[in-house]
């Protein structure tokens, strides 16, 4: 296995649960580049390489807070409720949501299964033996181990490696130019003019935490449509970035503006260099990944997986359905079918289904329905996915009604069938984000200052 | 070969020269992970990861001048003058330097033996077959390809990779955070209070840079002892960082200040990756690489070499010396010594002599008599070396004079002979250092402002 992130814990937890109720399982062995688990939810300040001269894989930024409802990525076998002993509000911050996926897997136990600090140099398959070798890094002691596996799972992620375009005069732009994978803390913008180039979740996102934090202005720029929410007076949306010259910004309109700052929200690369060449999934990021049976089989190897590969509506519970049908593959209770023809053909059925969705709303079911489809097969616990549809159908909604204000609604949970309690504070005030903070049941006088 | 910066270039000008002279040469083939040669000279806006994923190679930032008299890295067998027609000035802004370093090996011709946009992954030697295996990735069009060879050549440089320490605070400092490496254009610091860490020539040069285009202060944290020099007013010197909270900067003698973003001049590392472990470099950063005899040649392995792997005072025509020598190995002209205790021996007498050495006028001498026991076993042009010297010392003495105005001294070419003009402007006041101004032979009203 590679990576300890959400997806990879998850593949932990359904080993796990499997030898809990008495099943013989492989020797499961974990290797994470990083020093603790959680993938993305493990921040640091750190940008670019970390430490050890390695890629740094967190793309989070300090006083991120769930874009979504926790309702809608809730663990089945592990609820927010049981996590905190109480019911908590719909959209955590960060520490908050790394809290709720350690709990899950301290309570399994399965931490000694992790190697951390360990990078994936190259992995190999050979057909004769028909066995994998993998090649890691122990990157702490600075040397090589080379181990045979029947069976890989790779959960990196796909939201690590910046896509980064050139736009014409970067090279002489008089401020930072940076990915969104490279934002951190939103006080260095702070009465800066930003440009934001995307429409997707970063740009919504970090927009929101720019204007949050104090930001002069927030201009995005988009290449096909505006996101089109109701933005704040500082916020405007604008045609696609022609050139900057100095600190001067052209768009497509020919309108210009000075900014201070230029940050590139132009999504990620599925990125996989440890792979040797025949392994490496080549997939657009859509919801029916490319070459994936079942979401997660590798088409030209069955005995390579993937999990989480997909653009997402669902995350963690369906890193979940995944993690335990390829444990159920690899324990031989499901048998992918032997012919590359019959998994080829699955594989174009999930295109032509996503393709055939008329907007997002269906998307949402179709990425359901998905989870529904894997969950049926193991003894994942099932629950409400109907509902769980409609905690996004109207977090849409409240988007569409208060961009920044929809984190101050609360959900239901599918799971344990509790209404979340509104939070003590609404977002645009909580500057002060701590797990700590969050928790209170009562806001306090200092909730609306920066602790330090 | 692996990489196309001015230790690669001078590996493959070393081999073109051969030939040019009549002697038949290896294939050689040259693997760049960038898109153009030049090494840390192929000047990139960006910062992170490249566009294809790849950590970005280049560590320098927009308004650098060589920080050193080009007079002490000319290459022998290519004169400034050569190249530019006439003399120009002792220190040359970066686009200069690229120009001069890509003259040569355009009139060379080796353009076609490197492949651009192929990054190493890994490589293996064969005792048996006494071959190596080389899998490259070929970027662009997302393919491996493995190829052997019956030597390699490593040059791909030890000033990329950053090495970053952390202080108390970092994850909730409220600016930002940022290693040398990632340092691009002055200007985004305007009127910020930058605080560096080291003492190094990335402290001394970006505190530098920081002044020229209008920091409103500089403060440099020592670990050891200060830089020294007599600084402008705006700069100060103080000890190590303890802590940030918040943008409070407390150091060891417990004193504060409230500083906009941190700059960490904290070196660089030797970084292999791509390497197997037996055949990977490990050295700290200094005159006498460890493990290299004759400061090329892989003790455990006479067939791989490293080009430029030291801590240095001379630049390019070393690498010129070591590339010719490496060249002359290959050829069978050198016999390196066939056994192990030989080559151990080389290197622990070179480490010796470097501990030796009392101050940094002999660290310069020393490396000197290096570059010239390398020469004098080759036919690379001999060169005035005890010239060069002098001219280091000089350098030395003009930074101790004015670290802000050093930059203003001419040399003496030890190639040609010629005394370098005077530039046209100060180099505090030469904000627009394009090589079009620089090359300028009058100061133009305009070279006062920036031309955007």
């Amino acid at each position: 296995m590679i990576g300890a992130g959400p997806s990879g814990l998850a593949q932990l937890r359904a080993f796990q649960s499997a030898k809990a109720k008495g099943a013989e399982i492989p020797e499961v062995v974990c290797y994470e580049k990083q020093s603790n688990w959680g993938g993305l939810w493990n921040y640091t300040w750190r940008t670019g390489l970390d430490e050890h001269g390695e890629p740094v894989h967190c793309s989070m930024y300090r006083y991120l807070w769930s874009n979504g409802p926790k309702e809608g990525l809730e663990f089945a076998d592990y609820s927010f409720e049981e996590h905190f002993g109480r019911p908590i509000a719909s959209y955590p911050p960060r520490a908050v949501m790394f809290d709720y996926i350690e709990g899950r897997v301290n309570k399994a136990g399965v931490r000694d299964w992790i190697r951390f600090c360990h990078v994936a140099r190259r992995i190999t398959y050979d057909k004769a033996t028909e066995k994998f070798t993998v090649i890691v890094e122990d990157l702490v002691n600075d040397r090589e181990i080379t181990e045979e596996f029947d069976w890989v799972v790779v959960a990196s992620g796909h939201f690590s490696i910046p896509n980064v375009p050139e736009f014409s005069g970067f090279d002489t732009f008089n401020g930072r130019v940076l990915h969104a994978h490279d934002f951190r803390d939103a006080r260095e913008f702070t009465g800066k003019d930003v440009l934001l180039i995307g429409t997707s979740y970063s740009a919504e996102d970090i927009g929101s935490q720019l204007w949050k934090y104090g930001a002069k202005s927030i201009t995005v720029a988009h290449r096909t449509a505006p996101m089109g929410f109701k933005w704040p007076e500082n916020w405007k949306e604008v045609p696609i970035l022609e050139k900057v010259q100095g600190n001067i910004a052209t768009f497509k309109d020919g309108t210009t503006m000075r900014v201070d700052a230029i940050i590139l929200c132009t999504g990620y690369q599925h990125h996989f260099p440890f792979l040797a060449d025949d392994l490496r999934l080549r997939t657009k990021n859509r919801l029916a990944a490319a070459d994936l049976y079942k979401g997660v089989v590798y088409v030209t190897n069955p005995k390579l997986f993937y999990l989480g590969m997909q653009d997402q509506w669902y995350t963690f519970n369906m890193f979940d359905a995944q993690a335990w049908y390829v444990r159920d593959v690899i324990l031989g209770r499901i048998q992918v079918p032997a012919s590359d023809e019959e998994r080829r053909a699955d594989v174009k059925a999930r295109e032509a289904a996503e393709d055939a969705c008329a907007d997002s709303h269906e998307a949402i079911e179709y990425q359901g329905a998905y989870v529904q489809e894997l969950i049926d097969l193991t003894d994942y616990p099932s629950f409400d996915i109907k509902g769980a549809n409609e905690a996004f159908f109207e977090w849409k909604d409240h988007k569409k009604q208060d961009i920044m204000g929809f984190r101050n609604h609360a959900y239901r949970s599918v799971m344990t069938g509790t209404m979340a309690p509104v939070h003590h504070t609404p977002w645009k005030d909580a500057l002060e984000d701590s797990l700590e903070s969050y928790l209170r049941t009562e806001p306090e006088p200092s909730s609306l200052q920066e602790a330090s």
